[in-house]
């Protein structure tokens, strides 16, 4: 990816500042039994990326940060809430490098878990004294709704051999975009932006998403595992249908049964790898990337179509250029 | 039990027309994935209790039953994601006579479709016009809450030997308590009651809620299978702490050795009957069915204790009454 800044946004790291204390103060509310399972969970840290977003979004908009922060808590909580219960239903064991909730502590306690932080995030906004707070509160819920829908389409496809490429885009606009958007949006909405601004910034984060997802997968592919945290050619194992993947096969169109073969049951090592070449093979890699480099000009071009206070623009720039570019 | 209506009240069936249309159209829009198994879900059928006290109590501070439906709408949504989600967390394969969701689709989907029902009845509330929405809104996300903190306890109660009667009672109190005391405190805040009124309609919910969890607790003793849909000393078998069990336990006060043994490990049917014994001998039967009434009892009288409809409040007493004295 090009025009990636080297080093992570402070924007991230201010967000984790002023972000980390009321989300701990939130989850120090929920029930004794409750505490260890999520403690684990958010001790793997995590780059706060969405939380940034609202923030800046709020100071973009005129505000100060503070009005952005019970956007940013939910929205968090919500990120997290999903990640609990993916890696129950994906099976994934480890996520940044420690064990996952249900693998640590049983799968009971990781779906109420989650259920617990999904609830608390709409505890947070709608205790929030902001005129904005209930308008806000209905944006999150939506956004988690479109999120839950597409790790709906996620499942589905996995037993699938061909997925369309619109489908995969819809299942991945809804999957990452969906909660990006939110987080822009959120900080808009509490910042009492006019209703362009807010839909701008909707646009932004809908359109990162999109890029930071497709970036996404091409580490699933070809990302480094001591990087990522998973298995060489993890989504090739699990029958992931990303966008390499499902533009490969599109372009393949039938006529490589050899790879389609390979999209099915369990493969060794060695076919991972072989998989992985007909992706790139028929272009899915190097498709995959232009796509994320057309959605973050997008992103950046939103950013653009409305009055934005000039430093936190920039910012919201500097944290998309980073995260699509990001090599993990 | 006393004083039992032999007929189902009216009030159920009326919540049901009332309820099920909205409900219906807001499952709907629902993406395709997610309909299959909700709609199995719901299909089911279900008693309505939750949406009748929500309609009856904003019907009780003066308000037309429809001002109480998104309440209904979003009290049920909630009861059903809870639903979905304890079958996983418990393995039970039959609810209703019928497969349940993660037995018939998978974990996977039973979690995600719990996932959307909770997130809906957020939309469904934070939608309604009505200018007390997002102060409804909050009161079901704190409900919620607390029923997750109950299915927590319970989770972490099932491997102890040994649980207070407190601690039982504080798990039922969430577990069940929570949500009937949030639908009948919605149906009074979408009525905009005064604080006075919305507190008394939350406390008969809370003690109706008790009242129902110890009849249920006796069901899950000695309920007729056939009509439970549970097989025989359901409870015992899955070593859950409910009422009578813990008060049994505390009554036999470390005497009774060949009893607490059988709170352990796989039992037999015969275990199972010698176990129901041991709890009938140490007074759990009568004892519960004892609280039972005396929460029903103060559940009547918070209905008394404010100015509240005439007519509507003696449905909400007919339905306290008939959900602690059914027979199933």
């Amino acid at each position: 990816m090009t025009a990636r800044p080297l080093v992570q946004p402070r924007a991230l790291d201010r967000a984790r500042d002023l972000v980390q204390p009321p989300l701990l103060a939130a989850v120090s509310r929920l029930s004794d039994e409750l505490q260890a399972p999520v403690r684990h969970h958010l001790g793997g840290g995590g780059k706060h990326v969405r939380a940034a977003l609202a923030l800046l979004a709020a100071e973009a908009c005129g505000a100060d940060a503070e009005t952005g922060i019970p956007g940013a808590v939910a929205i968090e909580l919500i990120h997290n809430f999903s990640l609990l219960h993916d890696d129950v239903i994906d099976g994934d064991r480890e996520r940044r490098h420690r064990p996952t909730v249900w693998a640590e502590f049983g799968v009971g306690p990781a779906i109420i878990a989650g259920d617990a932080l999904a609830t608390l995030a709409m505890e947070v906004l709608l205790e929030d004294a902001n005129p904005h707070a209930a308008r806000a509160a209905l944006e999150l819920a939506r956004a988690s709704q479109a999120m839950i829908a597409g790790q709906a389409d996620d499942m589905a496809f996995e037993p699938r051999t061909v997925v369309s490429v619109e489908e995969c885009l819809t299942m991945e606009e809804r999957k990452t975009g969906a909660l990006l958007s939110c987080a822009a949006a959120l900080g808009a909405i509490l910042a009492g932006a006019p209703a362009a601004t807010v839909d701008a910034l909707r646009e932004y984060g809908r359109h990162l998403g999109i890029a930071f997802q497709a970036v996404d997968d091409l580490l699933g592919i070809w990302g480094d595992p001591a990087v990522t945290g998973k298995p060489v050619g993890s989504d090739l194992r699990q029958h992931k249908k990303t966008l390499p993947i499902v533009i490969a096969v599109a372009a393949a169109d039938g006529l490589a049964g050899e790879f389609v073969a390979l999209l099915r049951g369990r493969l060794s090592e060695r076919e991972v790898a072989t998989a992985a070449q007909f992706v790139e093979g028929y272009g899915g890699r190097q498709a995959t990337m232009q796509m994320a480099e057309e959605h973050l000009a997008t992103a950046l071009g939103a950013l653009e179509s409305v009055p934005l206070a000039e430093g936190p623009a920039a910012e919201l720039a500097d944290v998309a250029m980073f995260v699509v570019g990001r090599d993990r």
